[in-house]
């Protein structure tokens, strides 16, 4: 049972970092050491998957995360023969601060969801997940209904490398997922950084959890956040605190009005809710259904989507292009030496990136 | 003379695009004639660059803009030999959206500045300019006195090509006119993109202009400028609008109060000020000695412009490390093919740019 005298509270454990638990349960695990046991075979696992099997997805998503080249080479062949079966889904990105509640609303919002027959995969960026051991959604115990829902399936964030590697194994995620028979993807982000940026350039509809207090709406509008919104949610709108909810309902609003129509020709809105006493949260579902019905019908959701498809085409092509040079031994070399005669005005940083590039253009001719 | 009646209307027909004037003088005009009827003498480009002589400074600049590559070798030599006699300045960031009054503000803030004994160059990013025809600075009428002021130097935006291309030029040119004895150098840029991003990252103190009137400070702080701002100087601040002047500086120092302090350990202020009527100009002077006197002394001033070469290194590498793979003929014409089969889900973003990395791979070996 949740802790009555203060529910709010609850959630700021997310700061800690925690250790992260199991995050398949234990048939799976026995499923997978029977995998390892026996050379795994592709076809199996695709079609497993493509019959809903949530062990077979699991271990598709493990492979995607390896930096093993032949489990990459095998979690491209999956993907690939799952990309006719993807697609069938809404995305929807989620986030809000440490301490506004975002497990406790994911929780409440699946669990709603799969009462009205939605089947909901639960992921998450979190690029600070390598330090912090993976503290969103690492903490099932904040999930515990969702987490034993049989038409759920919750997956923490992958861990380690940039933002750019965690997108992409995300993304992948959700074409796995959506080909398992999930028909809606919540993606989980905390407000580090771009992984906001990253989460609104995956989904179809992204919402921002905000708490009841002053300075919040600008904080969302300082950061950039709520420029990306489709909804605000104030959470935690409940007992004492609904009078300072509706006042931060009002600030939202208005900070809302300083942003120009959004190209979905959708006007963002503001609701409150209170995902610990569950309350308000079929009025989410009810205007994400309108935003959907808005956005397919005038278009925006097949373009947005195709947009999606091409803007991840090339970023995956600049992230690889520049890592390649400076992941390069000899690049590294050579640069820490051009960054100290630029430091000391020796050389301008213009004639110092030309000898670099020169470089590395020798470097993979010889190669 | 300046229209009396409806001083601040002067600055609106900014918004339009004029054609550009010449921007240099008959004097430089001839000289440059002179110099292409001979082949150019790099060595005396540079030894009366060093001496002070506006016309070769003008000339190099125009290398510096050149597609021509043995204009850009004589250019990077001539940069080359002012780098050690350049970073003797401060380098002032100035932005505002259009009708805010930049030119005007420029005009009284560099007369004010040559009275003192400074010598000043004014140079423009403008990456729109291309299409705008050099709207920014193009109009010289606009800076009737500093124009003829023989210790002022202005030179409008670098035109055409990317942000990049442009931020490259200025910056290059900064060491020139530094090199050449000008030692107060003002940067202009419209709020356009990422424009004052660039400009903040190569200059020393970053002004934003205001104008009195509602939602001008929050826009500021939706476009990410009020972040970057070590002052905001409400512009226009003179008669009948000296109360909502008033009004926008305390709604200017409330939105600086949501910004963590910086790293320069400086704590930005609000001036106002009429460029028109030449009031609160010796303020705004005042205001950035008192900031360099800071940042010189707690070693923030050096720090800044050693990150700042560091970062235009890498950022000269990665646009580079791009433009190479995209300008490639080979590589545009199959990415188009490969963003319609990402577009048509026919392939995942992912798989189809390893595809054309590998491409480029083998493209780039056997050149």
């Amino acid at each position: 049972m949740p802790n009555q005298k203060h529910p709010h509270k609850k959630s700021l454990h997310e700061i800690d970092g925690i250790s992260q638990p199991d995050f398949i349960n234990q048939d799976s695990i026995q499923n997978i050491q029977k995998f390892r046991r026996k050379p795994l075979n592709t076809d199996a696992l695709i079609q497993k998957l493509l019959q809903g099997d949530i062990p077979s997805l699991s271990k598709t998503i493990t492979l995607i995360e390896s930096t093993n080249p032949k489990h990459q080479e095998q979690a491209h062949k999956i993907i690939q023969s799952c990309l006719p079966h993807a697609n069938k889904s809404v995305r929807i990105g989620i986030t809000g601060v440490p301490g506004v509640g975002k497990s406790t609303f994911i929780e409440a919002f699946g669990m709603y969801l799969t009462s009205i027959g939605k089947k909901v995969a639960v992921l998450a960026i979190d690029p600070s997940s390598s330090i912090s051991r993976g503290s969103i959604l690492g903490d099932k115990t904040r999930m515990e209904d969702l987490v034993k829902n049989e038409n759920a399936f919750i997956r923490p964030s992958a861990s380690g490398e940039s933002l750019g590697g965690v997108s992409r194994k995300t993304r992948e995620s959700i074409i796995l997922c959506e080909a398992c028979g999930f028909d809606t993807i919540l993606i989980e982000t905390v407000g580090v950084g771009q992984s906001e940026t990253a989460v609104h350039s995956m989904t179809d509809f992204f919402l921002l959890l905000n708490l009841a207090g002053a300075g919040d709406e600008l904080q969302g509008i300082k950061r950039g956040i709520m420029e990306m919104a489709d909804a605000i949610v104030i959470n935690k709108a409940d007992g004492d605190n609904m009078d300072r909810a509706r006042n931060a309902k009002l600030d939202a609003n208005r900070g809302l009005q300083l942003f120009p129509m959004k190209e979905s020709q959708w006007k963002p809105r503001v609701l409150l809710a209170s995902a610990y006493y569950r309350t308000g949260i079929a009025e989410v579902w009810q205007l994400l259904e309108n935003y959907f019905s808005l956005t397919k019908e005038n278009g925006y959701f097949e373009t947005n989507r195709n947009n999606q498809n091409a803007y991840w085409l090339k970023e995956t092509i600049n992230e690889q292009l520049l890592l390649n040079f400076y992941e390069n031994n000899v690049i590294a070399e050579a640069l820490s030496q051009e960054e100290k005669a630029v430091q000391n005005n020796e050389k301008s940083p213009f004639a110092a990136a030309n000898e670099l590039l020169d470089l590395y253009e020798r470097i993979v001719k010889s190669m």
